[in-house]
This record gives C-alpha cells, structure tokens and sequence, in this order.
C-alpha cells in the first residue's frame, strides 16, 4: 500500500472517529509516563503509538485481532527449549536483522554482522589450527582458511573463533536426538592473526516451518528456506565481537533468505575441487570432493 | 518522547546507516508483495513497516530484543485454556479497545461499546424478566432495568441480553475451581423492549497479575486493578451486537482502569439502598443492603 492509499484509508474515517482513537492512545501514553524507568517509559510510549497507529491504518477487524491472538498462542504451545517460535517469527519479519543492523553500525571496513540464529550453543569443543569441526557430521569437507584484523590491517592474535553449521540434511548437532556435539567447534587465531579449519560446505535448509511462523510463510507465498551459509562467531579484547555468516557465491536462495540474513559483503566464493586434488594440509579425501573458500575478517574496535 | 525529541534521535543516526536500515524494510516489505491474499499483503506490510519504524526509532538493543522473546516465551507458558496473557498483553497496551474503537464507530445515539475481557462464555443460563443472575455468588444484590430501543428511540422486544460479571471477591465463576456457572445468564426484553434483573453490585477487581503483563505493569508503575463494571452482550435482529459494560460513578478507578474500558457515556449511578428499603419486585432481602441502577441501551442498526 502506497503512502497515499494510507492517508485516503484513514481519509474515510471521520474527523470524530479520529478523535475518539487518538484520545485512546493519548490515555495508554499517558498510563506509561510514570514509570520509574526512563528508558521503559520511552520504549513503553514509543511501542503505543507505534501498535495502534497499525490498528488504526489497517482497521483491524475483531476476526483478524482474534487470529493474532490465536497465532501467538500456537507460538507460545510450540516453543520449548529447543524450539522457540518467537524468534523465528522475530527472524522471519526482519525484526531479529534490524536489531543487528541497528547495533553494528557498519565501521570503516569492519567486516558486517548478520543475524545469530537459533543454534549458537554455549561450551563448544575446542580445536587446533587445521583442525575438523565436524566430529562425524555427514558433508562435503570444506577448508576455510583466513586472517583475523583491526581496521588497519594490523592482524589480531588469540582472537576466538566459534564456527557452527548444519550438516547437508540440514540439521544442526542441537536438532540430533540425544546431547550429541557436532558441526561446532571454536580455535583461536595464532600470531600472524591467522585460522584455518575443516568444515562443511554449507548447503540450504528450511527454518522449522511446521509451526505457525511455517504458515505464515505459505499464506504470505514465502519459502522457509535460507541460503547456504557458515555461522562465525569471533571476539577479541578490545574488539567489538562480530556475529556473522558467509554466504556461497551463486546460491539461488541469496535473494530470497527467509531471515533476510543476508549482505552482499558476505558472500564468498567456495571453490569445488575434484575428487583427488591434494589438500592444503596434506589430509587424504579418499574419491571425496571437497571445497575451499577465504574469510579475512575485520573487527572494529569495541564500542565503535 | 515528543515529535521533535524523536526526530533528534533518528537524526543521531548518519544517513548511511538510515539508508541500510530501510534498505533492510523494502526487503522485508518485498517479501510479502506476493502474498495470495491482497488483505494479509496489506496487513503484513503495515505491520513490517510499523514494527521496523518502533526498533529504529528507539534504537533497541540486544538486551531488550532478549527481553522481548523472554516476555513473549513466559505469556505462551502461562497461557492455557482458563488463562491468556495474550489478551491480557492487547488489553493493557490499549490494543484490544482501539480494536474494538475502531470496528464500533460511533452511530447517531447508539450505546458505546467496551472490551469484551477473557470471561464471556457461551451457553449461559437463560433466566426470566426479574430473575436472579447470581446463582450463589457473592455480594450485594443489584437490581438492574432498563429499556433496548433502536436509535429512533423504537423498543426492540425480544433482543438477547447476556450479562456477566465478578463476584464480590473479584472472581468469574470460571476462575473458581469446579465448573460452577455463577453471575451469569442472559434473558430477553419484553414486548415493551423492558428488561430487569438482579445482579450485583460491581466492585473493582485486578487482571491476573502474576505473569509477565503483571510484572510490565508493576516494572512500569500502573495497577493491574479494573474498575468495578457490569458486562453487557445484547443482540437483535437487525441491530449491531453491542459488547459493553456501566460503570460506577464514584469510583475512583475510572481514571485509570487496567485496559482503558471506561467511557463517559457508559458511567451510571448506582443508587445504595439502606437494609430494609422495599424491593421494585417485592423481593425480601431481610437485613442486607442493595443497590439500582438504571441502563437504556440503544442499538445502531446492523453494518452501522
């Protein structure tokens, strides 16, 4: 709806209906304006004149305002703790990569945050330099390889670096039955500010869409999918820690990613390699293919 | 935060950043233009537009994005089929009665409408002109009546009243234990469109407040208390269903009623008899006090 179809919608509300709704909102503002926090109270106000100036645009009827109800209900009996509804559907509105983008300001050429997701988990094992993420999760073997710098390329030692993914069915370790920890490890840069490490090549998977986020999506004609990508996690002292993916160049899902996770700056070229060709380590694949691809990352400084 | 405040803090944000954060909204916006249904395009894309408007204007952090999913997680595990934070959460921000403000535009000298609440229930018991909604539930005995007529002042016989409402200790018969019907029954106006009742005299009582709408409330220094009210539901041919309550003059909740249900129009007096005042139907209610009050409701016409 175009801005000038929203000012000839609320055009056919009378002067005194439009009166009688701001008087409304004037009354939640006003129940806001005492709370002892400030910044509640601005968030509280800001939250009331956003939500009714919804309503108000859009005239919700009472058969929509009890679908949303009914929609977070089924949102609410669907989440555990292994499963929450509420950031996906935070995910799939975009909300969860404004608060990113909100909160990384882009600096100099630090490199750009994208959103964490729901399968970042706390106490990953750690591995050497070179070493496999993956402990027995199935997929193409991928070597990424990269430096760790400040914005003036100056290379940043014993950065940490947590690297999660799913495997090529799609599913991460935390979706696996059982407590089993696989596809997610974390090592630390050496003194050159340099990381290399066995992973998977990343390959497109559906957010769960078996809930009422999932029907969302079918009603809206959305697909469920996100592109391919490969989740990094790094933090230095002094640094401000960056939360990001890389992408896979030539993904047909890049344009359409459900979480709108994605940024141009992002994405990398993972280069296929035939059955046979030698390892940078030296590692023997057997027939296997596998992938190579370059992730230089930049950290801004903390607080930028 | 004023119009001006709100504008100094979007224009702290450089415009580079502004143009990634709507950059961010078109996406968004885009992914729903295809979406079968033209309403839920439109719906939605009002929605994506209001929502990213709020967590740029006030800049919300991580912490509070947490906040938010933790606020949203706690209303899903204390909602259940006697409890709905969920409706609750609309009632306090004022979204359930700009919902109903915005579908019941006023119409000539209709009686105004108010939130329906969580308590109404199907299938309550009919009683005769006269009788007693009470069943057993505590408190002062209220003698109701009142005339159903249409905008021209015509009575409307057989239109359906429901009534319902809280015994004296702030209690729905559905939140006592058991499945006892209790202060709630519907009955019918005669030829002359004349109704009359007993129920009992409103007192306040608070929302449930011991799950996350009750903590925003306290954390935001309001109280969770209603005031005292009597809920209407009337229907007849022909006519718009009024959902509604009186209030009592006096109370000194009506400036700050938990879900902004009060309106002027709908505030009555409710007129305290002394012990052993004679009844209007002869009733004997030996040494106990009562009270009446008078409500003539009128019916805008059906799709006023």
């Amino acid at each position: 709806m175009s801005a000038d179809q929203r000012s000839t919608a609320m055009a056919g509300v009378s002067a005194g209906q439009q009166a009688r709704e701001q008087e409304l909102v004037n009354r939640v503002l006003a129940s806001f304006a005492h709370a002892g926090d400030a910044r509640l109270r601005d968030v509280m106000q800001a939250l009331t004149r956003h939500l009714h100036a919804f309503l108000r645009e859009v005239r919700l009827t009472e058969d929509e305002w009890r679908h949303a109800i009914t929609f977070l209900t089924e949102a609410g009996d669907i989440t555990d703790d292994k499963r929450q509804e509420f950031i996906l559907l935070s995910d799939v509105l975009g909300a969860s990569m404004q608060m990113i983008t909100i909160n990384n300001e882009a600096y100099a050429n630090a490199t750009e945050a994208t959103v964490v997701g729901p399968f970042f988990v706390e106490g990953s094992p750690r591995i050497p330099l070179g070493g496999d993420i993956g402990a027995g999760a199935a997929g193409e073997p991928c070597w990424v390889e990269g430096t760790v710098t400040d914005t003036d390329g100056k290379p940043v030692p014993g950065a940490r670096i947590e690297v999660w993914e799913a495997d090529e069915d799609g599913f991460y370790d935390v979706q696996y039955p059982g407590d089993r920890t696989a596809a997610r490890a974390h090592l630390f840069t050496d003194d050159q500010g340099e990381y290399r490490l066995w992973g998977l090549t990343p390959t497109p998977y559906p957010i769960p869409h078996d809930g009422p986020v999932g029907r969302l999506l079918e009603a809206a004609g959305r697909s469920p999918m996100r592109a391919s990508h490969l989740h990094f996690m790094v933090s230095a002292d002094g640094k401000r820690t960056l939360v990001t993916h890389i992408f896979v160049r030539g993904d047909e899902l890049l344009t359409r990613d459900a979480v709108f996770g994605v940024r141009d700056s992002l994405v990398r070229d993972f280069e296929q390699q035939p059955a046979g060709t030698p390892t940078p380590d030296g590692r023997d694949l057997g027939d296997r293919t596998w992938s190579r691809v370059r992730f230089d990352i930049v950290l801004a400084p903390a607080g930028a």
